[in-house]
């Protein structure tokens, strides 16, 4: 699996190319004859069909965020380095080789592969499949192959941006009382998001993490012109104690002290988070593995995605989430094959 | 005159793009027998040679930034509208007035036309004269026809543009504690620039003010990605009495408090200034005119040239600067003719 890994990081998959990887991929699973494969896009489902009692879907994105001098993979021991080796390729290594080597499993698998997922909602895969053939996401209960270092994390923050834009007015640099400089106003919105402490839920047993963090900035007209426009794109993670809607009103009343009446606030997209769902005897089996840690999911997933559609899931994955979108992202053999033994006793134990 | 300059206006002469009218230039000044007249590229000087004590530059610009819906001339009334009217046709129409009408100076007159400023300096037709042919430029004393209003604004401010690199560390947005926000970085950078009030010197009576613009800034790398990388770009202009190295030494003084020892401050380009000179008994002489105000000139413009060139020189042009470079450009009658007046009477009489 650490070679599948390195050779799945070496298919380059940024963002709205994955049709490469997923090309890949589909020849993989369509000589497995168990399983049932369908493609949409470049999203695909491979599902055994045998009539079990639980279908559990075990998913994972295809795409990674642009390359940072780790596009090629490299391994080194038992790590294996490069771009998409934590987030998620390892994971996607893990559900290969167990839908190649479970023939048979005690619940019915739906490997899902889907592209879209480190980029603006709407190009989601697994919203695409919901959307088109929501047939194929029916289960009960679901797992996504995040990077979670090996344990389980459970719900997922909710996720929100939104662009901030101040307004002034042009004039010639050598005359800038003539103007008002949109690129200066964002000195304070930036101040407030600099300071800005995130609340520390525990929820279900899980201590959640908000977060507020400035994305892009982008403002300026010429050198010589007071820019009368600048725009300023916010990431907030938010606990899923807290509706999209109040989490938006939240940030609105942080900024607003640092606008002005000209000045715009614009919600971009946004995604619920989701509480812990451990009570599913498929996620409640895997979480009374021995050795599995269980904790928060910090980050936004496809979990929200699952919760919304009603079936229950959870994040398990031998990546690193701590080096994910990072130069030095890597996986290691030892969580890349914990996790496969875990999922392996999963689908192969009737719960 | 007021006729001359819509037919100057009429003949395009965007920046690059300045034959036409230097052909227009040379065909009229080249039917004076009294003027000596040198082409060099798209640039002319046209010179009286009456063994005068004094020699005076009278010199102005030939192209316009490009059309923004003006392009053709339009009179009303006593006002000519279009592209380049105040910036500066006008000033050019004042010229050719002069050139074709006052035979016998008593000071010699060299009245030079030139391209390709307002472009990049190194396209400057003053820069390629000083380079090719310097004696061409030999002057007791220049007068800029740029806009003014009709007042003369003496010496000019320099100009220096740096970029502020800050750099800090890629993370996931939901764990940014892994990371350093370059982006939020920029706020207290922004707010030492945003606070920065500019002096004020008065040099040779003439009250500058010194200033600091953000003039673009960017940065961002995904939209759940904290940026490790964001670039600040400003305008600093200061006043004749600092060196560019000074100014550039007391902007970085000023940036420092907010930057980290992996943070980068680069020089673009820089100008320098020139302190007023109205002491030559010429410039002295047109400041003494009745009702003729002296200001300041705020912007850079070719008297910091001339004054690198050891000639002194300042700005006495019919348009209004305000108009400069706006779609609703114009120059009216009165500041037209009045600045032939002073002018005249400059060269008419012996100072």
């Amino acid at each position: 699996m650490v070679a599948l890994t390195a050779e799945l990081v070496d298919i380059a998959s940024v963002s709205h190319h994955e049709q490469a990887l997923a090309d890949h991929l589909e020849a993989i699973l369509g000589s497995l004859p168990w399983l049932d494969v369908v493609r949409h896009g470049d999203n695909l489902v491979a599902r055994t069909d045998l009539g079990r009692r639980y279908r559990l879907i075990l998913a994972g994105h295809t795409d990674t965020v642009p390359p940072d001098g780790n596009a090629r993979a490299r391994v080194v021991g038992d790590t294996v380095h490069g771009l998409g080796s934590s987030d998620m390729k390892s994971g996607l290594a893990v559900f290969v080789e167990l839908a190649r080597t479970v023939v048979e499993p005690n619940v019915d698998v739906s490997y899902v592969f889907y592209a879209g997922e480190e980029v603006e909602s709407r190009h989601n895969g697994l919203g695409h499949l919901a959307r088109d053939q929501p047939e194929l996401l029916a289960a009960d209960a679901a797992i996504l192959g995040e990077p979670t270092g090996g344990a389980i994390e459970a719900g997922c923050q909710g996720t929100l941006r939104l662009a901030v834009t101040t307004r002034g007015r042009r004039a010639h640099t050598a005359r800038p009382w003539m103007g008002d400089n949109a690129v200066h106003r964002l000195g304070p919105v930036l101040s407030l998001v600099g300071d800005y402490v995130g609340r520390r839920p525990v929820l279900g047993g899980c201590e959640f993490a908000e977060a507020l963090q400035a994305v892009a900035v982008e403002g300026g007209v010429a050198a010589n012109v007071v820019p009368d426009q600048a725009r300023l794109t916010l990431n907030h993670r938010f606990a899923p104690d807290r509706t999209p809607e109040e989490a938006e009103r939240r940030l609105r009343d942080l900024l607003a002290p640092a606008l002005g009446p000209d000045d715009a606030v614009e919600l971009l997209d946004v995604a619920p988070g989701a509480p812990p769902s451990l009570d599913h005897p498929l996620l409640a089996a895997l979480a009374g593995n021995a050795g599995v840690e269980v904790r928060a999911k910090l980050g936004w997933t496809d979990v929200a995605r699952f919760t919304t559609l009603g079936v229950p899931a959870c994040n398990l994955g031998p990546g690193d989430p701590t080096l994910a979108h990072r130069a030095d992202e890597r996986a290691e053999r030892s969580l890349i094959e914990s996790t496969f033994v875990a999922l392996r006793r999963l689908i192969t134990t009737e719960p």
